[in-house]
């Protein structure tokens, strides 16, 4: 847990990649367009969030770099799978992804919705290959996964999303939303890395879920407010969407100056949240600062 | 094991319905939209295969009923997300489905996908859930489910099935898109339903193997026949698509009648798999038997 925060968060991502890479199968196993556009919705760009918070959870619980490793990819496949089809023309239908097209306007359609669905199967797969965990704490985590993923989680969340568009949500309707549509999987990152090492207390367990609410509405807050001021080139995505999409957004409910002094709170609360985890939280502290003062 | 094949079959089909209906969130837990079109999707209709698989390779391993409930949801779900996704507009675009309207055109695009996305998750959760199974054999049954329904096994069938229109397709790659495409899943089943029960021995497992591919073949090739022959009221779903829509069949390749004569040469070779088993792969020698000889 020594050395910058710049170098262990490049090291997590580019460790992610190559492992994520090797997860999945090669562009040329048949059927090779399918693979090619898993690999291509899956690899090469993303702040990796979710993979960061999995391994600083890890030094929670001396968890296993191997364990660490699938559930980092398996977080992020459910991730890619969820932006993959939230950009489809039924949903979102969003063009621009980190910059590249979207996998419906790289490949089709069709593509994308295989993309999504077997992008899912093999985050689950990939957690159930792990080797490394005692079978009760893997099931466990499994278990978690798909909470996190279904309907009582992220799909749940982007069904209240579509269902909002046009209505003028309360706060507190506007985070439950967002505590379901990212949330869910924010916390799951967390509690996958630290339940990776050991069984959680009780304790331990509330902390992290304080931590990982705090930190997912801070996501959700700065997203919406970059939307409301950065520029598509920035963002790697179109901005100034939600206000076209006539969507509901901490901006548009509370302002641009108290959404950013939400944000600040947010992280003031997540580092509050990590107290008795001493120095062991050093990069879950961090992270919570990235998640605030990104520009994209 | 005593009693006749429709007693069990139906009781099957209703204990399976029952137990389905009771792993989903109840239509009024929100997000109402997406729980009602889930239990829509899921509930109410289709032959439930996978589930009388399930149950009836359970009998090989003297396995635990609520371990074999949960595994034939579970394969339930997987099968129900694909063709809710299958039938959206950017797939086969198809607008009936067990007899009634297929999810996007009963709800929207969106939540169709939404739908196929959340049961892919539930289906795992489920699965996850089992507390009868020892945990190591737990994740062996979530691994098979995974790989079953993923790239290399549903999913990639389908990706090969889209690549495959107009295409003139010899008998061996038609084949090899069936056994991902329908035969995983089918395969799936039947082995969820023994490991649920007991760990498997190679030779079980190849002479399991052998059953599956017989009748994951032979439910395509009666497919294709009853899609070139039977009408869309008995169907519950639109007939004669296949030929519309340009794709390869076996009726296609081998004509009606050979095509008829290799359903029951493949409920033959499903039947000689068994032998080993004996008495107790009855139910598995009717259900071949129901594959072949079903009308719809």
């Amino acid at each position: 847990m020594s050395g910058s925060f710049q170098d262990w968060m490049k090291s997590v991502q580019a460790g992610t990649e190559t492992d994520m890479s090797a997860y999945l199968p090669a562009g040329d196993v048949v059927p090779t367009k399918l693979h090619a556009a898993m690999r291509y919705a899956l690899l090469g760009g993303g702040k990796r969030v979710r993979p960061l918070l999995v391994h600083a959870a890890g030094a929670l619980s001396g968890a296993d770099a191997r364990a660490l490793s699938r559930a980092a990819a398996a977080v992020e496949m459910i991730h890619a799978y969820s932006l993959v089809h939230d950009d489809m023309p039924c949903m979102d239908d969003d063009e621009l992804r980190r910059g590249k097209p979207t996998v419906h306007v790289a490949y089709d359609e069709a593509t994308a919705l295989l993309v999504g669905d077997a992008l899912q199967a093999q985050a689950f797969k990939v957690l159930a290959d792990a080797d490394t965990v005692p079978p009760a704490r893997q099931v466990a985590m499994l278990r978690l996964l798909a909470q996190a993923a279904g309907s009582a989680g992220m799909c749940g969340g982007q069904a209240i999303d579509l269902d909002s568009v046009g209505l003028a949500l309360s706060l507190e309707q506007l985070e439950r939303m967002h505590q379901l549509k990212t949330g869910a999987l924010l916390r799951a990152a967390v509690v996958l890395g630290a339940l990776a090492g050991k069984d959680l207390l009780p304790a331990e367990l509330q902390a992290l879920d304080d931590y990982s609410r705090a930190i997912g509405l801070a996501f959700q807050v700065v997203d919406d407010v970059l939307d409301a001021t950065a520029d598509s080139a920035t963002l790697g995505k179109t901005a100034g969407k939600d206000a076209a999409d006539n969507k509901p957004t901490y901006v548009s409910i509370l302002g641009l100056e108290p959404s950013i002094a939400l944000a600040e709170q947010l992280r003031q609360d997540a580092h509050a949240a990590l107290v008795p985890f001493g120095d062991n939280a050093l990069r879950l502290r961090e992270i919570a600062d990235l998640i605030v003062q990104r520009k994209a």
